[in-house]
Formats: structure tokens, C-alpha cells, sequence
């Protein structure tokens, strides 16, 4: 059991630590390093983000991850059982990234706020384009009930984030959370639109666009539903461009 | 090898032809009739739909849709090679029956042809309720890439049709394709939100209030795309409540 120092200048890494044991090629391989076990299984899953971002997930081997990390198969087996335990961790991280950008930031309108956080929700599909496609059109093999969970849980907090961002005090009722679902779900079809069409439209037309679809959705679920209403009359106090865009729709 | 009739005072069915020769407990099963090929297909079919319809495909075994056929595994197997395959046959079939229901009367306003559609549309969540829900929210086991085909031609077929009822000729540019596909996944969202709150929206005033997003939706990419504000001239000038919405929407 000799632990073998990897020679530094070749890729400097300041955490690195003698190479595993138990990897007998580990000196030959440059970028095989020893890593805490923490920091290594990090690795992992964002090498596996990168490689899921431009290949579906049914194209992504261990072997791949393992290549593309620098590490030896056996080890990427020590961390994930299979290919299905590192896509789950890989979408967990994602899916809490993509959750932490939901903050809204302290100043500006509301539809200024709601541009902010559309933008770096376009930003987020950009970087994982062609996993977040596979994984929102459905019938990826490795999609699970407990995939279906992690992408719910995602939406869920969209939708108690977005309430929340509405001034709505207490519970949502039936109406209001009809909308906040069906505008999420408007997102999501403009992110697969985009992904899917090459970006005919620009992301910054897109999150115009769907602010206005937002503005306009309320609107008309208002004339049926008082709590709606009271957001309404909220954003529209705040908004000069939500007051613009209604008083167009009626000239 | 002999060939039973059945008592048909137990379960009338006037096609029923003498049960299958190799199947040995035909004459103690009552539902067990030799049916020709393609009508024990469709029945196997029916009836696995049914079964789809109130609990999740994972649920679903193929000795359920044996016994609920009164068949044999054996016989069931003899048409499907496994769960799979019923499956996606089931799928198809139902796929092929909801498109069938995108067709627009040929009478009453633009309006009132889409609520006509969507009333279709609510029926046959409601008639296929577990399986439709299981199927949107994805996850299932069940779930392929071909499973995910056949619904993506659905959403393919009601974009086709919503664009051709709009009175669009030639091609749908990018900003109308958006808005469709858009409304579409509202359309789904509400559905699910339907199937998931146990309808605590009745299922008329959902389809009015898809109407209404429609309406307000078309209105807003208007402003952005000629061949949109094209589709929303036509529908005002023919549609009265249309106009009276958006009227409202401005005041």
C-alpha cells in the first residue's frame, strides 16, 4: 500500500491528496487524484452535469463520468451503485440549484422581481439544455417515480415562492393556485420551445413575454375568484407596465 | 380436444364463438369466450384501460386485466409479450380516441367551437382519471421513449388542429407556436389540477376559464407578432365575448 503523489504541475489541484491505493493506474492518469469524499462525490455530479447537458441521459455511461472526472470506474461504483444513483444525485443538485434561484430580489417592481427570476431560470436551461429537455418531455429510461418527485418538488416550490412573492397572506385558494401551476407550466413550455427550436426567440423576448402572459393570465382569473382579485389590484398598484399592458388589451 | 359452449344465460354475448380449445378451465369460467383476433385484441385492450383508469400502471398486473377479461394469462400473453406492451397499446388506443375528440363543430362562434372541444376533452380525463394523471406527471415505470411519443403526437395533433381552427394558413410562425403550445400545457395543467384538488372547480367553469386564457393569452402575443395580431382580429370580429373580455380586462 504505497500512496503516490501526483506531480502538481500538470493539473493544480490545491485539495488534491496522494492518489487511492487501491487504483493502480492512478499514477499514469494526471487527473486521478485522491480526493475527500465529499469534495469527490461534488465532482462527480457536476462532471455528470456537464456530460448530461449536451447528451441525454440514456447516452451518459459511468464510463464517461468516469473518463471525463479522471477517475476509475471502481471508484465512480464506490460513491453511486449505478447510472440511475448518479442521474437521481445529479438531478437532486440540479433541481436544488434551479430551486435557489427562485429568490427574489429586494427592489424593484413586481414584474421587474419576476423578470429577475426568469432570467436566471433561463440561465439555469442554457447551462443544462439537453437534460433539462430530456427530462421535461418525459419517457427518459431513467426516469423513476422518485425522478417524477424530485421535479415535482421543484414546481411545488415554484409555486409557494411565486404565491409568496404575490403578497398572498395564508393559503392559496383553488383559483389562485390554478393560475401560479398554469403560468409555471407556461415556463416550462417556452424553456422546451426554446430548447427545441433552436432559440428563435430570444430568452430576454421570451421573459417579456411571459411576464405579460402573467399579467394577463391574473387578469382574467381575477373577474372569477376575490383572492385573485386582491393580487391584481396589488401588482397594480406596484406596476405601471401590468396597468399599460391591460389598458392596450382593451383599446 | 373439445369444443365447449358456453352457458349463455350467464353472460349474454351474441359474438361469443366455443371457448378456446387449449385453454382447459374454459368451461367453468363464464367470461371465457374464443373471440375472434381482433376483437379479443380490443376487448383486452378495453378492459386494461378501464383498469388504468382507477389505479396507476404500476398496479395494474397482467393477470388483473386476465381476470377482468375473464381469459387466461396464457391467452392475454398470446397477444402482448408483457405489461409493456398492453401498455402501450392501451396508450395508443386511448391516444387515438382523444385526438378523435379535437374535432371542432361546424357551427357557433370560434369561442364556443373550443369549449365545445374542451368539454370533450374533460370527459375523457375524467373516464380515464388515474391513468391520464399517472401519465402527465410522469415517473411512471411504464414510461418509454415511445410512451413519450405517442403522447407528444397528441400535444402535436392538438397544436396542428387549435392553429388550423384559428383560421392560419401555411406555417404557424414561432410566436403563435409558442402561444398554442402554451395554452396547451395550461390546458394539461388544469387537468391535473382537476384530478389532483378532487375537483374543487367544476369542470364547465374550468373550461370557461381556459377559454378566457386563451383569449387573454392571444391578446398579449398580439402585440409582438403580426401573424398573432392576424389570429386575434378574426376571432374579434366574430367572437362577441371575446370582445366584451378584453373590453373589461382594460376598464
Amino acid at each position: 500500500m504505497t500512496a503516490t503523489t501526483p506531480t502538481s504541475a500538470e493539473r493544480p489541484t490545491p485539495a488534491a491528496e496522494p492518489a487511492a491505493p487501491d487504483a493502480p493506474g492512478a499514477a499514469r492518469r494526471p487527473g486521478y487524484r485522491r480526493l475527500p469524499v465529499q469534495q469527490r462525490r461534488e465532482q462527480l455530479i457536476a462532471v455528470a452535469l456537464e456530460l448530461f447537458a449536451s447528451r441525454p441521459p440514456e447516452e451518459v455511461s459511468l464510463d464517461d463520468v468516469a473518463e471525463a472526472a479522471g477517475a476509475s470506474r471502481p471508484l465512480v461504483y464506490r460513491y453511486f451503485a449505478g447510472k440511475q444513483q448518479l442521474y437521481e444525485a445529479a438531478l437532486r443538485s440540479a433541481a436544488e440549484e434551479l430551486a435557489g434561484r427562485f429568490t427574489v430580489p429586494p427592489d424593484g417592481t413586481p414584474t421587474e422581481q419576476l423578470a429577475s427570476v426568469l432570467d436566471s431560470y433561463f440561465a439555469f436551461v442554457a447551462e443544462h439544455h439537453t437534460g433539462y429537455g430530456a427530462l421535461l418531455r418525459g419517457g427518459s429510461v431513467v426516469e423513476t417515480a422518485r425522478t417524477g418527485a424530485i421535479v415535482d418538488e421543484v414546481r411545488r416550490v415554484a409555486l409557494r415562492r411565486t404565491v409568496r412573492h404575490l403578497g398572498v397572506r395564508g393559503e392559496a385558494g383553488p383559483r389562485l393556485t390554478l393560475l401560479v401551476r398554469s403560468w409555471i407550466s407556461v415556463v416550462e413550455a417556452s424553456a422546451l420551445s426554446w430548447l427545441d427550436e433552436g432559440g428563435q426567440i430570444e430568452p430576454t423576448a421570451l421573459r417579456d413575454w411571459l411576464i405579460d402572459q402573467f399579467v394577463v393570465m391574473t387578469a382574467a382569473t381575477a373577474a372569477h375568484d376575490p383572492q385573485t382579485a386582491g393580487v391584481l389590484a396589488a401588482l397594480l398598484e406596484l406596476d405601471p407596465r401590468a396597468v399599460a399592458l391591460l389598458r392596450r388589451l382593451g383599446s
